[in-house]
């Protein structure tokens, strides 16, 4: 089942700059043989569901080891099984329906 | 490593009734052990990461075998190393702090 | 336009307990004449669209004023015109199609 | 009180192809005098708070009236007050720490 997932993570207790991690985690992602595009507010990402969650995971204890002691992290995650999803195809169809 | 999920599913293209779907995986989360908390706009379960990942999986696929062609989730995800996180003890501080 | 609102504010550069600004939050909500309910992840409202998105206004700026530099809010927002939308109906249509 | 927002709209009731909404919203934004970014999984927008919870209410409306009964939004919403926030200095702090 392949998974599209837009991951925001927010460590608590690090101060007011959260870029550090969210770098960590984007190293983490690629080292998972994902390869994230980051936005102004989260990461997507997309793979088979037990690779993104996999990641996702080991983002977490990525940056516990770096000492963060709190971690809130928002995920947005589709599945469907009409046909293969891609978040390339997601863009697209918006971007074809802007032009209409 | 412990979690604490807020867990949103919204299923896709099966019309405006989506109770049948959260309850089905009110029941997924049941039989993955964990003790689902229903609330108006999600589910709340705590429990260890593998289990609790696993029992979201486990809905997602349900779900998709329910005849559900697609799956919008939103997760909010907590994790902590400095104490033992506990939904009971979240919801116990913010009352205390209410009180004052 | 009625909404449904689940409101996660997750305060930054003020440590770890988070505690004491979710309450304040639940004063606000109270103050704007909305009935929270709290749950492990979040406090969830419904009333006018205008009623809520002032009162999460006001929470923002509450929090900032109480100190706190920086504020990650995560919404899940709900709106229907098929029928008049209700928390309490939501959970009963759930708890119901799961004694089947 | 400027905000950074980022706004996934799931439309119900209306099948599968969720793009002809996400566009409309697209347009909704820019109406608004924002500059959405769109991405796999949400759009992103910056503003003044009343600018873009107007936009993000006109979008509400504007769905409900090409015929969508039902709408199920998750927004994440930042504020701070430490210093000016922008969408284009989070990434390039992001960026700046993966070259290190």
């Amino acid at each position: 089942m392949k998974a599209i997932a837009d991951i925001s993570i927010i460590p608590l207790g690090v101060g007011l700059s959260l870029s550090p991690y969210v770098a960590a985690c984007e190293v983490v992602f690629r080292e998972a043989g994902l390869e994230p595009r980051l936005h102004a507010n989260g990461t997507n990402v997309e793979g088979d569901w037990d690779v993104v969650m996999a990641a996702l995971k080991a983002c977490h204890e990525r940056l516990h080891n770096m000492g963060v002691p709190r971690i809130a992290t928002n995920v947005r995650l589709g599945t469907r099984v009409d046909r293969e999803p891609s978040m390339d195809a997601k863009i697209a169809s918006v971007k074809e329906k802007m032009k209409k």
